[in-house]
């Protein structure tokens, strides 16, 4: 038998700690007729939370289909009070781009998708600038939404983003350098799932040009922040940081061209490990299994 | 009760991989009363072996004590075939740190081991050069050997050295700037649990004199690498490596001055791991469990 | 007076160290009308070569033209033997771009080349594949040439894209990630005027598929390495190295992944320092003036 | 003619920008029958300031020696309105350290001058903790002072500690991980010449406890910042900053532990930099020259 892509799943959990829990779950996949090809594991002794990423697979045809073990483990996550989700590694996620003028995020996230690196499906890219804005850009048929906004019509807007939302059935919405602060109920109506980039190294310089705050301070890094977008602005639970090193010789100019290049490969991390399902809520914290 | 390291162990693995070793390993220990604290685990999917670590506590004075736990573990381990140890947390390993005549990755060591960042018994310093060397360092009652070395008696040192290790019931042996080739016969008496720390980032530059080597072709980046030792020397399996900038200003003696920090830091970080036993053996690659 | 780029140039010097250098060509500069507005110099108290670079404008249209300042450059030249290049700041370099089947550097240093962060005037791409490979990326109108090759007719494409530098006249040559090995004569003929990155942090892993012997040997961070082109293969002057920290779960294929990272980013900034006469050739190595 | 260290100086000038400064300069040392080893230079287009540094020696015996040298660059100073010092390379600076419990840093500041890594006279150490919190150190006749600090003797001690600046010619004052706050006095008469390791990222996590602030925060990335002591707190001109990756297994402790590690670097480089008059203030920022 060859096993595909589609024989994977990965298993990602989370609870209050307890004996016997991975015991239980791994005996199931046993059971099963399936094989656990990677884990990890984290017990946060301060909250007594724990929690776990698995990826398994059917050992052989003579194993369920995944659909079936994941309607299994129903009685198993009940038991022990888990937070859980398993998914075939075959099924590619949703997600709706959002992007405002300055485009190197999305082009690099194109890019990457293209060549195979970031696989999800694309629903839309949504901006508040035209499409000519982006006329070097190639979007391969991915439909295209201008959906301009000012202050009387952000609801309105809001409205229409979280309207495709749910007509492509998006999971996953990432702010890629869009440069609106979403609204409250938009930011709960996304929880967990809306992934921003913050172009500074939190909390370190937050609010409005933070380049401009850096440069002012003389710091000698500078550095970009992805995390998951709350109704408090700026301070959404982080899954990814990186930083770069300037010097006095860095004109504001220079930093934001500088950041350009953390921002966009912080962000494609923070995305590919999203979707791959590595981060977990933690409180406002994230668990990140890094590959 | 009040748990202490005591009650407390690293259970480490490794095999050809198996459907049913985890289920087998956790359900055992849930069995025997203990909960699984920190888990990782690897498949070398090439190679078809399975690598893993598992930290893990008596949940009550109800639970057998570690040694019985770890008696009753050679059933499961046979079973399927498994190269494992389990080690109590408070138990500290014994080790023989080895010196020539720079001393920054000892004095660093030493310092670690003092303020208890490094965890561990250490058995004896042996150098080449006379105690007069490190005068300025605090030994702290540490036995300490010169056992010079000439070509015609490095068989002879090496013995006693040999000697040194099982008379002091020495675990790890650490060549901390130790400048002397082992033999291939001490290489292999030591196998798995000698780390030296090569200042090179390896392959880069092998044999003597690297930072000169690293100057002459121009490099702009400089590095070391941890390693444990084997016959073949600067090629055994690498634990650990780190890099600094450099430019065209440094000049090789500016090369040797910013390589002892990242010599000091990487030998430190891979000894650390090491004594975790978060370094596991992949033929001559490791499979290294961060923390 | 308002002054733009063109009353702005950079002046690069080398010459064999000796004391007046400095005095006689700020002299120089100040008695033109001139400001000196940047200036790094190095000393290699090895070799006792001087290296400078000096970016000056002219203070106000009193100043001669740059073109009559550089002409009057010449005696001061004369009298220090110096190699030197005086260039206006709006004067564009003219870059060729060679590229093979992989088109993530390609793409990168288009999308830096259109929003202005690398700032040349792109004469041509040529690849040995055809334009449909490279069907998502927008040329932009840039000339695409289809230059097959096979051990036949090697020299003879060779000949073409030496013919089409000479036509264009291209100024500097890129090997983003071009598959092909130059021959010897087609080296010289580009000395210190092509650019190549290396997929490997040089001299770690010369020759064939570098992140396969990086996975073998089980490295612990793997890198890229921006060089000039010459006859001895890999061997070239280095500008610049960057490194990203890898683990044992990565398979050759994921080192290729997160390699392709640091190539985009290392040739970028290689790139951007030559255009703008950061770097200077010192023997087999290279002076950098980093920004 | 053998050159010694005392026939090189250094010389640092900081100005408004002003044509021909570098011409008048340059060649006034070269009148003098110098010759310029390395020399640096930055114009801050935005304020108009100028900022060099020039390391020079005496060709031969025929040229003045420094002293000379200096007093005769007065006329040219005043000239151009220039602040500067030149100070010849022998002369070794005098520094006082203060400490109080954690003496990671302490400890390898020794380290480093020891070995003649970093090149100063260490006038003293300054504790608000006996002398046998440090018994494992080796102070080697440098005085030690324990000054034991309470609300009431604040004041009190703080003349002390600058009647010791002063007694004992001290140039520069380091605090290495001493946690008390200087009053506005004392960090006044300490202007420019005094540096704090703050253990943080700065700006993220002012205040106290730091790394509990950015566990609770759930960073991805924890720092250390050396910079120049001004009255208002964590806030003076940031001479070098550096950071490490952690993750969300490490607790408040492991972060305090591995910044530990950045702590001492940051602050060795800073005050290496600082003694080589390699940094110059520009309003509340710094220009650094680093080697």
């Amino acid at each position: 038998m060859s096993l595909s892509l589609a024989d994977q799943a990965v298993l990602t959990l989370s609870s209050v700690n307890r004996p016997g829990i991975v015991a239980r779950v791994s005996g199931y996949l046993f059971e099963q007729g399936c094989n656990i090809l990677e884990a990890q594991q984290y017990d946060d002794t301060a909250s007594g939370q724990f929690f776990a990423r698995i990826r398994f697979n059917r050992v052989d045809d003579t194993a369920p289909p995944i659909d079936a073990i994941r309607e299994g483990f129903e009685t198993v996550a009940r038991r022990f009070d888990l937070v859980w989700r398993m998914r075939p590694c075959d099924e590619e996620r949703r997600v709706l781009l959002l992007v405002s003028k300055f485009d190197h995020c999305l082009a690099d996230l194109l890019y990457r998708w293209r060549i195979g690196e970031i696989r999800m499906a694309i629903t839309g890219i949504v901006s508040n600038h035209p499409i000519e804005t982006y006329r070097h850009l190639d979007f391969d048929g991915i439909p295209f939404h201008h959906l301009a906004v000012t202050r009387e019509t952000k609801r309105q807007q809001e409205t229409e983003i979280l309207g495709l939302v749910e007509e492509t059935r998006t999971d996953t919405v990432v702010l890629a350098r869009y440069m609106q602060v979403l609204s409250d109920e938009m930011s709960a109506a996304l929880a967990g799932r809306c992934i921003n980039i913050h172009h500074s190294f939190l909390p370190g310089f937050k609010g409005a040009k933070p380049y401009h705050q850096a440069h002012a301070r003389g710091v000698k890094l500078i550095g970009a922040t992805a995390h998951y977008v709350t109704a408090d602005l700026d301070e959404g639970p982080i899954i990814e940081q990186d930083v770069e090193r300037i010097s006095h010789q860095d004109s504001a100019d220079d930093l934001i061209r500088k950041g350009r290049d953390i921002e966009r490969r912080v962000l494609a991390r923070a995305l590919a490990w999203h979707l791959d399902d590595r981060v977990l809520m933690n409180g406002h914290r994230t668990v990140v299994f890094r590959d």
